[in-house]
């Protein structure tokens, strides 16, 4: 395995976000994503976090391709950040990058210190 | 098993739905349909994706006629279509055919790259 | 998608299972594999069936390469077969190639025409 | 956050195994450990994968300690290494430093290209 | 529906059980069918009865054919005849067709005057 | 609703078990029977007793006529008769006139003063 | 057992129901009462008939007394009356012997014949 | 045991109930208390009866202490004291001690012969 | 109510386990008797205690009656004795009134003071 | 609350574990004690462990006086102990004080650092 190939052969290239067009922008539809092995590492003890990520969105335009969004939640993996910041992140660049007619974001993180955190961005 | 007898003897003239008229058009009434085994391919990988497709409508002149709407649903199995796609050429379809009082198509498809997916297009 | 796209990228060549040396051949220990997406045709009626594989072994000297068997597994999506020919090849195959300690394949197939059939094939 | 700070502020010197005395080697009993939120990378893909690790053992002359265990599991997040590999090399290495009296090593994967994996090692 | 056209086109002449060569007759596997929608007539009082046929058999040369199978089962529905001779009559009927190496035939019969029965016949 | 009519209109004369020929007296093979709604009388109390009858049996010669058997249960309900003695009975006078390989007779009555009772009698 | 002592030794006399003064005649409060043994004959066929009846009432001057109650209800155990009627009677009868501020009886029948069958008479 | 020691050494005294100044009644909260180990007898037969008693209430310038409660429903144990009975007088004695803003006592009654009784008093 | 009615009219005497003859003492058949009601005082504190207590037996020559034994278990209500001994003394007076041919006696005990108690007695 | 009041007025002279006389020394029967609110202190974090003590035992001459028992297990609270080492070491002082036939100690404590462990000790 060399270094490009961490997290998936496109991993690098592909940790942006991608958006296909949306097959049928005359309709209002909605689309649920669920991503259970969200991990990232905490700012603060270093230690790695544990996630389920959902997204619920009603497109415009356009749709998140689902193998980028993949790639794009696996490169937390090294990343140091907190609950509540990466729920916003993941929530910011998919409105930016979607423009959708609604979009919620919930970051539902596994116990830690006995703590059970749940962070939910809707727009 | 020669080539027309895909996915049933009469696979290859009935892929395309077929309505009945209803018998009740004097009254609301609701037709829920559910079927566990459509399977398609991925556009972007070639791999197979499996979902339920459920439809649920309030028929106003027609109604569908349930072999033809299995063959057209085995029909995806040689197809490249994406989850969003596929539920809303269903919905469509579905629509243009019966003109119903409302429906709902809803695509609840297989985990794949740990990513659950699930498209609902309602009227 | 051209035509070695088919069911993944490496299908054509893949669609072989593979095997990797055991890393601990010294002891006995067990693999348990469970494939919940396996379709094939009916070779009397041409219509799809669907199945979960489950596959128990205990390895000898080389173990089975998991990507390579789920393209085996989804390389009989056009292959007309019946339920206690499919369980018993992917018996036989994963037999001959793995040479394993021991070894269990059950075939778990959706009801079909009002039947529902279990083929349990053990060393 | 310092690179010695990954995984935990005494990640780097307690990515080994560490052992206590037994308080109790008279006598044989039962110390059965789960740890869900094992993750490494897949050896041929460089996808990330997950598992829940559970080893129960009988202690002879030393106890496993759970933080340095805990440490030592999470250490696999960086790593490539396959099912069979990561479940046989924490046996392997539980042995040589407890030499217990018993020892089962499991390793239950979730669902990776449709195929769930468990692999048991046992003493 | 003319007479021959009976619980399913092919019903007369399928009401008699088929059998298939067994594909692996070289070694012992089993085989388990579940028939939920069995029904026949009372031969006392001439009312339906209803069961679940349940059939688990280790083939020896052949193995039976589920469509014939189906419409053998279906072909009950205007015998009168008692729970226990229905059970041992499938029973029998297997039994000769397929001279299996092992045969279960599980009647479970639906409450019929506040009595609820389990016919189980084995070989 | 005139005298003879009581609990049926067969039932003074059916209140006598009947058989019927075993039409597989070749082979072992077992009946189960299930009859929730026994009632009976307390022969301290008169007050009214419940409970569900279960009859297992192999049967030799002779099979247990089912319409006959819930008329001579149906005309416990006027007979004052201890738990352990109702179930005895059943048993007795099942195995004098089937003579069957096997049987169990179990009386799980309802709770009488706040006590639960579970009569079992088995050959 | 003597006759007077059918259903009970008091069960002649008490097959009347009897009220007790409510203790708390200022206030509404509710008292629900249920009864999982009651039988009775069918009027048409003479075979038992068993229920749950069920008693819900806000007392006004008198509640009823619970034995007399059983007992009464008892009494159905030798009567031909149909399902409709029974739960008919019990609601007239409590209603003009305690004349509460609001009462509902259920009559909550086992399937007879398969089918299964609930009356509801509410004040 | 000396006499004084009935039912907890301080049952003498303690069989009446307490209140302590609520700590916030600025603003309207529930407290809801369950107590499944009441036992009284039976003012008729002089049998025990056994219910839970629940009691929900929103206080005001009082709450229950929980001990004294305890001893309070402890020492109804040798009161010979109908169900409708025992639930209003605890409703009345905690109403009047307490005067909350809100409040519900369930009597939930066992089975007493085969009769269920459930007596809800609310304000 | 007066002193002799405490527990039921018959209590005083009653106290005093009864038998009756065994109706089939040629055969060996088990009797299951389960009372949820059991309640004695804490010989410690004075504290009600509360049990379910089971028994169960294969009788020889003689049966416990069943409201006998259910006067005697409702006699422990005024007694301070301990969960082993209440078990144990139950055992040993079925023990010594019926020489069943097996006996077994649980006292299950709810929580008390945060610790939960199940005594076994067995022949 | 002073010193001597701490976790219970008795605290101090009761964290010692107390038996009694055996009543029934001359049979072979099990206690079963179950203690869900155990917690003591991590040796290495100082952070409160959780857990639930389960004791299974057959004593011979002596049995645990259950106050006593639930004050010693209390007095953990302050104490800085392994997971092994207390269950070890009730397992010892419950041994000593009562030489029982059997006895069982399991400590099943709750995650901690995303471990969960589970202890044993048998005689």
């Amino acid at each position: 395995m060399n270094d490009n190939n961490k997290y998936g052969a496109e991993a690098v290239e592909a940790a942006r976000l991608e958006s296909w067009p949306n097959p049928s922008p005359e309709r209002d539809y909605t689309i649920e994503i669920s991503f259970p092995e969200f991990t990232c590492l905490c700012p603060r003890s270093g230690y790695p976090d544990f996630a389920t990520i959902r997204i619920n969105y009603i497109p415009d335009e356009k749709i998140v391709e689902l193998k980028a969004l993949k790639l794009y939640l696996n490169a937390f993996r090294e990343r140091a950040i907190s609950h509540e910041e990466s729920a916003n992140l993941i929530f910011s660049e998919l409105n930016e990058l979607l423009k959708p007619r609604s979009l919620e974001v919930i970051g539902d993180f596994n116990v830690r210190g006995n703590v059970k955190t749940v962070i939910t961005v809707k727009l």
